[in-house]
């Protein structure tokens, strides 16, 4: 790629990315987008009353969204969201400073040296025609001493980067101490899962729990809730709860001429409330029938409540029972956050579905470009043409076949990546977690992987990869094959970080696809329905995207330091829209206090050893074997860094310590309101559909807009 | 090797082994080796009077000894010793198992096929001069279909294995459970050590440890007892203790002339008492000075004492303060088991230490044999003869030079190996741990890889090795390398088991060097002393070399069976004699409740995996690619059954479930007795040098046959 044509597609997503902020602008005034726009104030206010008048200023762009979004402190942000939204909001900063003090010596120092090697024997005089690679490592020449300096700088950036992992990470453990310190009591902080119930021939499940839990935690037990299996009973549920919606809505139906010219189709009036009436009730038999049937159905697995944080966390922590895989206890999730149709309970149904999971994912992961290549070679023009025979002569144009040649391969590269998410919350849901929180997190990880693999690893071995995995076989060689292939895809990822990185954070602040759905809904309905859910942020989608640029930046920062600037006007942009859309749109659904952060960070210290690992390789085809040998300490010397951190950090993300718990536990002493709490505490962890139907409802209709249902 | 040679080997060994059992049986009835074959009843009784009257019963060798060490049950012989005593000879059991399974398949299967092979080409009628190899794998054609025999012996032997640990994994684990029920209030039950105390500035370590405890722990916390760095003291003390002891023997010796006699070099008489009265009391002096002094030094970490078995576990699993590097917990060691000298406190410290330790202990594992070979070279004959040149006309005799050719490189190999377990044990001490039995679990796992590293693989790969850890970097090539080698030092481990196994344990029945020393002794000061310790076994040492035994059966099972009954023949000996010592000469000095156990556990199934391994190269080789691919299936069902005793087995091993603690505690709520075991706990960890010094040297009379000191 050469620098005109780089700046070429700079200014085209410049462009695209400006537009998107003007329409945005101005579609967020109009009241009829409230609910894709600002669907967290619509859920807590009501949507806004539509004026009929004309108002000029509602046409006029405005930046005024962009102030709002910067104003707000990080405390306001938490106390507006969750801290897991903090957290999410301190990748961007985190990011920001890295690229920021790389970018300063890669564009000031390195770039300069890159630029005047005479490696690659460029012309000097045709500026505009150069090639990227001239402003990358490749045009240093082979043995020069200017190298020592990309050497000084990866040891001095690791080391800074180190530093601001380690600084990040002791803040946001500080964060999520002091959350703990402020959060009301929770049902979560003092139930724990169990699962794994031996029960005794002769006694129930139940009678299990309670004689187990009293006889061992005599004084702190508070009572217990078995877990049911209840599927079936979730479709059913389900359904009823649409018709009762449909109902609901035909009742209140303020023109009652609407919804006879609507559901029409029945013939008389009296027919469609009578039918979904008749309906529902049907319905409600049937689940009040399968509910009461469901009360034999134990999964050996229980919600045990206790009276104090520690006594759950002491049954979280010591092993119960003299065989380890039975009475298997873990901290409850949220009651909002748990995922209640997979419940596999037994401890040997998990380990292998967990082992099934891995595998699965590896070589989902790995075989993933495989399959997307065959269909990419299908559904090439040969192939259109003889299956659809009448678009022939439209094919035989030149521009329409020049657009399905150049679209088509990565438009089906795109449809098929659009669907790993999912796949890997399936898989992750497998694996046997109770929790949204948990799958998501697990997801995210996956995608994590999998996003390196396929987009970073397969460009950069482009194709050999997939028949070359043997290579994990004969380490030795694989600095040498990445030092090669790594900087001669500098350009590519420079566009890629433009074009992809740039739209796809734009395009998050338009909401495409909402916008479009809501407008269609509009149109076919005349009315939006009442009935909407706020969204909530896919965190295993977003976190793996951003932190690939995080990947790209770090590895490519002393290969081609060019890139920076671009990542830096992402991490910018980013900064912004994320905080506005988790300002308006996105509600919390959980709060798992900041669990995500050790993905970033492990993630980080892949991204530095990946670039240790590179600049081995480079250092040796550049003929400084010295350097080279040189380079070995600082991987080895991160990989202890990341140990320490392990150490002082991670179990603080895993479990609150005894300090916190009990002291939380005697602030609560003097608390009147926990009898209350403690009442509540018992029934927190009902299964929702075993609750009686109209209870079940009236709850619902309170919480539906915050708590919206599955991902 | 051939025939003839291996039989020859085997009859002089099984000659040497009848004549030490002889002379056991003889001199174990001599009242004077009382102390050397007998010392736990000496400690326990005293010794035998000494009759002058001569028997002739006392000079014929009889087997009694046999049977009183086959007698015992399991139950009695956990009574008269430990439970790790019992975990111990379990090896065996486990060793007698495997063997007696794999040497029925190896020897009635595999041998005749392998000796029906026409690989190697060999004679046959020639039977004693056949090469042992003709009963290896490597006389079996190449191709042959019979060698699906052995690739279903392997899948079978590792079926069987694996079901046999998964039998005494769990034998194991309900001993220990059964053995922690029975056990009476012990105050290591009681105790965690804390270290990484954060000192507040203005307030003392113990305050900060008496603060912290009370109001976290208020109901169960019952004292604390802080660690000093007592090193000098240590000197001092065991001086003025050494004076003490002989000052007592001179006061007690019934014939005062005898002391004169002996101590007659001093000249008057009355000086010796005074002189030694004086030194003690200077002694002493300096002692309680430097006690006084010692207040001070606080090492920042505590022995914190609970009133509930449930609380120290709390203490010990549930993460203290907010930072994860202080207030680090660990179950307490037994009192008598502490090891005062080391105790370094600082996590960062530890970490670091730990690091060291491991970077160690593989250089002197991987690169032992350098310096071995070095100095073997050093001392060879010319050399020899530079050095010492009166030895020349020695030198020159044939027989000489050929002993010493023979013996010298051998000697020196010994030599240096007999240094490696201590070795061992101050690298395990340097990391850290607080006893003797985590020093000796950790330097036992130590000498398992040195043995298996600088025997099995130096053996194998004879010298190459050494400068081929490189092939560590090429995974792909081991199989074959190992394929290759192993199968053709068969004779040699052949001829290992029966020299170094047979000869090693029965050996260690006679107990040379002890029994040397004490005649040694009573030839020098005409009389026993009454000060003795009884001797504790060294796990670290001993274990290995069993393992290492087991690994060779493993591995060897199909390629050459021949050894198994070698190793069976060393098994039923070792099961018999280190009963015997177990009952009659080692006392236990510490009790881990059979922690042991897991390394013997990953041991065998290194040995599965290393087989199969090898199998896969091997059938490689043999030019039977399809069994080479479906042998790769059973490592990794290896694997994950390894995996699933690790979940399944090993947390019992590590800790003891609430289960069991509430159990135990409830009954000692019902102990009247356990007032005044709580008064006792308070003091129970006090330094034994900080005790003031005429209390520790009443207990120390009491106490110390059966605690001896350092290891």
């Amino acid at each position: 790629m050469i620098l005109s044509a780089l700046l070429t597609s700079v200014g085209i997503n410049l462009g695209l990315c400006l537009l998107f902020f003007t329409l945005y602008s101005i579609l967020r005034k109009q009241p009829s987008n409230a609910k894709v726009y600002a669907p967290r104030s619509v859920a807590a206010k009501g949507a806004p009353t539509e004026t009929n008048g004309f108002d000029f200023d509602r046409l006029l762009p405005t930046a005024g969204w962009v102030k709002r979004a910067w104003q707000p402190s990080e405390d306001q942000l938490l106390a507006a969201t969750s801290l897991d939204a903090v957290v999410f909001m301190r990748i961007f900063i985190f990011s920001l400073k890295v690229f920021g003090f790389g970018g300063i010596i890669g564009v000031f120092v390195l770039l300069p040296i890159n630029f005047l090697g005479t490696q690659l024997d460029v012309d000097f005089s045709d500026f505009p025609n150069k090639s990227l690679d001239s402003f990358s490592i490749s045009n240093v020449d082979d043995g020069s001493n200017w190298l020592w300096v990309h050497f000084c700088a990866a040891y001095i950036f690791s080391a800074v980067v180190c530093y601001l992992l380690y600084y990040e990470y002791s803040y946001i453990s500080s964060r999520r101490i002091a959350h703990f310190y402020s959060s009301k009591p929770q049902p979560n902080q003092f139930t724990v899962l169990v699962r794994g119930i031996p029960v005794l021939s002769g006694s129930s499940c139940s009678e299990t729990v309670e004689k187990f839990f009293t006889e061992y935690y005599s004084s702190t037990y508070l009572s217990h809730l078995l877990v049911r299996r209840t599927s079936k009973l979730q479709r059913l549920t389900s359904d009823a709860d649409k018709v009762y919606r449909t109902l609901a809505r035909l009742k209140s139906e303020k023109d009652p001429q609407q919804r006879f010219k609507r559901d029409g189709l029945f013939g008389r009036k009296v027919d469609v409330l009578d039918h979904y009436g008749k309906k529902l009730d049907d319905l409600d038999d049937t689940v009040r029938l399968e509910q009461s049937s469901l009360a034999g159905k134990e999964v050996s697995a229980a919600f045990v409540s206790f009276k104090s944080r520690l006594a759950a966390a002491i049954a979280v922590h010591i092993q119960q029972g003299t065989n380890p895989t039975e009475w298997v206890t873990e901290s409850a999730p949220e009651p909002q956050d748990v995922h209640w149709p997979f419940f596999s309970s037994s401890f040997i149904k998990r380990w292998v579905f967990k082992l099934v999971v891995v595998v699965a994912c590896a070589a989902l992961t790995i075989l993933f470009l495989i399959p997307v290549a065959i269909v990419q070679g299908l559904a090439n023009l040969a192939q259109l043409e003889t299956w659809f025979p009448f678009l022939k002569s439209i094919l035989s144009l030149t521009v329409v076949s020049q657009v399905i040649t150049g679209y088509l391969p990565s438009l089906i590269l795109q449809l098929f990546l659009s669907f790993v998410p999912p796949i890997m919350i399936v898989l992750s849901s497998m694996e046997g977690y109770v929790s949204f929180s948990q799958i998501q997190k697990g997801a995210c990880t996956k995608m994590l992987w999998f996003t390196i693999w396929n987009i970073f690893f397969a460009n950069v071995l482009s194709g050999t990869a997939l028949y070359r995995v043997d290579i994990l076989l004969e380490p030795k060689k694989i600095p040498g094959l990445l030092a090669d292939a790594v900087p001669a895809q500098a350009s590519f990822f420079i566009a890629y970080v433009v074009t992809s990185g740039w739209t796809s954070v734009s395009s998050e602040l338009f909401r495409m696809t909402p916008l479009i759905f809501s407008m269609i809904k509009r149109l076919f309905s005349g009315k939006d329905s009442d009935e909407f859910e706020v969204p909530s942020i896919s965190y295993h989608s977003e976190i793996p995207r951003i932190l690939f640029f995080g990947v790209l930046g770090i590895t490519y920062f002393f290969l081609a330091p060019l890139i920076l600037p671009f990542l830096l006007v992402y991490c910018c942009m980013g900064y912004l829209i994320y905080r506005n859309q988790l300002l308006n749109v996105y509600a919390p659904k959980y709060e798992t206090g900041g669990k995500f952060w050790p993905i970033v960070h492990n993630s980080t210290i892949f991204s530095l050893v990946l670039m240790h690992i590179i600049a081995i390789g480079l250092f040796g085809i550049k003929k400084l074997p010295l350097a080279s040998s040189l380079m070995i300490p600082l991987p080895i010397l991160t990989l202890l860094f990341n140990e320490y951190c392990r150490k002082r950090f991670l179990p603080i993300f895993k479990s609150y310590p005894v300090e916190c718990l009990v002291r939380k536990d005697k602030e609560d002493q003097s608390d009147p309101s926990m009898d209350a709490f403690y009442d509540k505490l018992s029934t927190a962890y009902e299964d929702p559909v075993l609750m009686p139907i109209r209870h079940r409802r009236s709850t619902d209709d309170h919480n539906s807009p915050l708590l919206p249902a599955v991902v």
